[in-house]
């Protein structure tokens, strides 16, 4: 490993994965915590915790506050837990405007709403002026599991992958918006609150293996994580995929792969197979989850791999993301 | 309020109870969280939440990680709730050293052993050069309450106040180094886990009324708050107070009041009368409690005011601290 932190290692990648195996898992390593995937699980309790350091504070589709907990409550939501307390503790510098603080606090209170979430107990630390660009806030969120047993190392070719929706909206927008492409109001983070889209798969019953919301690192991340902790070989048709057109414009554009993009309101679902018609129908329900579509089939052809079928019939492998992607992204 | 953040809003005093109160508490308010004191209470279970962004980051008796393991425990102790999980999150600026982010994990292990909690889960964010100094850490602590009731609402002239150690050395230590002062090896800041002398008060069943660990704001903030409060005059001896020789030096160099000072292994208790020797005996078994003291009476000569009374018969008030204070303290 490298003797100083780079900004790779917070990519959501390899090199994160890296850090988090030899620096924390090293020291901190326990039961709970080997087997946390979005959230730990003690019991009937999930438990999750996240920093946000996004810039700009303020995107198109949402801002630091909104992302905060529609991040910390879809962390708990992925593990099938309803998001029920939330600590929320903010680092400002010194001159931040109090209107800005006040219209990112009463971001978070319409998404607590949506989730049926509160905000228990909290902490604010004021920086000196360059301590800290702006305002970074942390939130835990505890939550009460409603369907047990999902998880990244289950999958098996029983199952389908489904996408909740269009991929690598959150990452074009912050990196649109960062690099002052115009992109007008096209183009908007998916940034959105999931709890009440599962509670509705999980009361209809679906067969749910593993659900992950395909954040830092995007859907590469999330599907090279199963392939491996399942050890199978996911197959994706890649027109399956559903990416916008403003997307792809951002990808041609600056030459990345919306794969690798990140999502704050888009995750994928390993489900049954008999169950993933009924999924896909329960998702297009809900307007955040309307391009929903099933992915991708779970087989053994290659062994902890993800590869990409394409409609010509010839075939890539996706891999993990590896450096810097994009700092700041959430 | 201003129309600005600034650092007095982050003090642990006055203005950062207007910030709380005018911002937070307004939209994020409910009864768990106005009733929330060191720990949010809900049922058996105790939650509190921090960030840490102290500098410098090694320090005269600890450092970041060990702070943040202690300052979260500690805010779990002093509800009477042993630390069982913690939730940690680094923010990092790129080309930190991996060496030192390894030593501060290391005293975190360390201190998570003293206190029997585990880390459960965390997130790891690296932002680019300048948008961070260093590093920063948070850390969300869940406990099970083994002593009900405690609270800052309940103290009465039935009580009497003690508190643990003597005063102002994780102050005085933070900002004799940051200003370069030369203290050799006797100004070590007061950094401690207290759960294990909290047990030991329990075990002994001592009627505990209230418990605060005396941090940003010092005692003064704590003495302040539980006057107001409890509706009550706090007459503190002042001869009483233990204060080294070393914290007072720099107090008359730099003309502060000790009792502002932050500590963060240092806590004030309010027990009943006939239990104070009783406490005070068990405490002074502990290293880090072996300078506690009775230090004050409760009575109802002023109105929620703290009453300063010193060896010559004369008197003043100790008001809530106000100001800048030191940021990054904590």
């Amino acid at each position: 490993m490298t003797k100083t932190i780079t900004l790779s290692q917070g990519n959501g990648g390899e090199e994160n994965n890296e850090l988090i195996k030899k620096i924390f898992f090293e020291h901190f390593g326990n039961p709970t915590l080997l087997k946390c995937e979005d959230s730990a699980i003690i019991g009937s309790m999930a438990v999750t915790t996240d920093s946000f350091t996004v810039k700009p504070i303020f995107f198109n589709g949402g801002d630091i506050g909104k992302l905060a907990v529609c991040g910390t409550c879809n962390d708990l939501a992925m593990m099938g837990a309803r998001p029920k307390y939330l600590t929320c503790s903010f680092i400002i510098e010194e001159g931040f405007s109090v209107e800005s603080l006040e219209k990112i606090v009463l971001s978070m209170k319409k998404e607590l709403c949506i989730n049926g979430a509160q905000i228990i107990t909290g902490d604010t630390k004021v920086v000196p002026k360059n301590a800290l660009d702006g305002i970074f806030i942390n939130t835990t969120g505890i939550g009460e599991v409603e369907m047990q047993n999902i998880s990244s190392n289950s999958i098996s070719t029983d199952d389908l992958i489904i996408v909740s929706g269009d991929i690598g909206r959150h990452g074009a927008c912050i990196f649109a918006q960062r690099e002052g492409i115009d992109i007008k109001s096209a183009l908007q983070s998916d940034c959105a609150s999931l709890w009440l889209v599962v509670e509705e798969l999980i009361k209809n019953d679906i067969k749910i293996t593993a659900m992950r919301d395909a954040t830092r690192g995007g859907l590469s991340a999330v599907l090279n994580e199963w392939a491996k902790q399942s050890n199978i070989c996911i197959e994706v048709e890649e027109k399956a995929v559903p990416i916008s057109k403003e997307v792809q414009g951002i990808c041609e554009l600056l030459g990345f792969e919306a794969y690798n993009l990140a999502n704050e309101g888009t995750f994928a679902l390993a489900v049954k197979k008999e169950d993933a018609q009924k999924a896909l129908e329960i998702l297009k329900k809900f307007e955040i989850c309307k391009n929903a579509q099933i992915i991708a089939k779970v087989s053994n052809e290659y062994s902890q791999k993800v590869v990409l079928n394409n409609e010509w019939g010839s075939k890539r492998f996706l891999d993990m993301p590896t450096g810097e992607l994009l700092p700041r992204i959430c």
